[in-house]
């Protein structure tokens, strides 16, 4: 089933430890849609300005990303430009150029309103709802995105979005603003009431949370020796997660958690070079090995195959089960 | 199999945003003591004061702790004053006072000395190698813990016990600190040269991570709604950890692994109080459950049961998976 994502489409300048780039191909939109075109067909809705580059849009389309959907207004693209410290995770925004995407209004073509799958990638919550509105039927499924920027600016049309999304991806530090709570337990149940039926949790090099009402998931992130650019974490979580459940279909718990590890295998890929350059690079046999080594890295035997050799050290005649091969 | 641990007991005062305690049974041999019995018989080797009270002495005996190599000076026992704010992974070290514990020398007794398993708690590393010396023969399995005020004061005394433990336990922040590494893999892999056959370095909150040269394992920590006092959680994830190893004897990778587990089950109970009260008082009930939930957290199915629906987008009839099901 196919999948439509609406965000942006941008020009990146970061720096990091590792080194840096200069307007390079990036945006909410742009790693969501590559991330999840490994798994499924999706469509992209964005605006960009009349200097987005033949090159730029050819990496799209060689992942067969439909983009009938992308406006090209007369002006700038969007340009985004940021710093990492040795803190990889907490980008250091030094300045946001709008440009073109101040005008963006997402207009929606007749098959993109039919698309079962929806990812509303962090943009202007008034634009996410305007989304929602134009869909022909309810989507099978819809995952929204945002950031502090809109918790302290928009919180009404957020609070409307959240009330509206099936599934809301958030930060440790979003999902605490959102809520005024410290736990991140707390706050999830607290955004769970609020309407989404599944609350993830991001939190960079130390995993994700996926909260429902029935089940807690926990997934680490890989453990890679060099993390060389954050940029597009996020979106590329998001596009294994959405990509995933958009092949098999599955939206049953088990599915859910799934989709988090295949999201965190693909924003492994991302993290581990500039801005696309391994994602859009990658074999299916690549993404296939790492999902084997997130199995690796967390599966630990079944309780129920070996259950644990436990003991009531305070009960009499109920000593420690080791107790009987001692000394 | 039982279970030598060499550390501290002590009288700690604490203060976090859930409340306080003054003078309560703490130390890092209490923890891990508690904590391992509930799987193995265990002895301690450490020091108090003449005013330690029945109270906190019957709190070790109810878990059949063997107290024989807890040696009483006349003086008073080592007392700890901490905070904690609202980032739980951070302790504030308001005062330390060694008292008695500044004359510290273990003497092992002669049953002492075979043990087959040794936790080297976080102590000075001139007394950890002497409680080495000590053993009659190589135990199957060391591990030591460390912290900040050692890695800066005894690098050398450290690093010859970093040599001669099986499996070293450390935090993030002290892995770094030990090798001048940011990245935790990095930092880990230059650990296993110097020695140990697997690091566990533990992130708080976030779980824990362990390597060995074949393998990594990624354990999270358990969500809980409530963190009440961390104090204690890392000697309580050793005690798990050792715990499970000597009562199942499983010392293989998988071994390895499912110890991790069980050491963040026992942390996750000592956090959910202050000091000691959740700990001491669980069954063993209590503990399949936990380990049980640990599994929901993590397992997320075989991929040799159900490979990833995933294609390259970017060769020519090789299209994603999920577009054969499209729109």
């Amino acid at each position: 089933m196919s999948i439509l994502v609406v965000g942006s489409v941008a020009l990146d300048s970061v720096k990091t430890p590792a080194g840096s780039r200069q307007d390079a191909l990036g945006g909410s939109a742009t790693y969501f849609a590559v991330a999840s075109s490994y798994f499924a067909p999706v469509s992209v809705v964005a605006a960009v300005g009349d200097d987005f580059r033949a090159e730029d849009r050819r990496v799209l389309e060689d992942h067969h990303v439909d983009m009938a959907g992308l406006a090209i207004f007369p002006g700038k693209t969007f340009r985004w430009v940021g710093e990492y410290g040795q803190d990889m995770n907490t980008a250091h925004t030094l300045d946001t150029q709008l440009n073109v995407f101040a005008r963006f209004s997402p207009r929606l073509g007749p098959d993109q309103r039919k698309r079962p799958f929806l990812f509303l990638a962090n943009i202007d919550p008034e634009l996410q709802q305007q989304v929602l509105y134009q869909m022909e039927e309810r989507p099978k499924l819809v995952v929204g995105d945002t950031m502090d920027f809109w918790i302290r600016g928009k919180p009404q049309a957020l609070r409307q979005v959240i009330a509206n999304v099936d599934i809301l991806m958030v930060n440790e530090a979003e999902a605490r603003q959102l809520t005024g709570e410290t736990s991140l337990v707390r706050a999830a149940r607290h955004l769970l009431r609020q309407g989404p039926r599944m609350v993830v949790v991001k939190r960079g090099e130390y995993g994700a949370l996926g909260f429902t009402a029935d089940a807690t998931f926990a997934t680490p992130a890989y453990p890679l020796e060099t993390v060389v650019d954050p940029t597009g974490a996020g979106d590329s979580f998001a596009g294994g997660f959405l990509g995933y459940l958009a092949a098999s279909g599955d939206l049953t718990l088990d599915g859910f958690h799934r989709a988090m590890v295949v999201g965190s295998v693909m924003a492994s890929f991302t993290v581990e070079s500039f801005g696309l350059e391994r994602l859009r690079s990658l074999t299916p046999e690549d993404i296939q090995e790492r999902y084997q080594e997130f199995w690796r890295l967390t599966y630990f035997g079944s309780p129920a195959d070996a259950p644990l050799p436990v003991g009531s050290p305070r009960l009499p005649g109920r000593r420690p089960a080791g107790a009987r091969r001692s000394p």
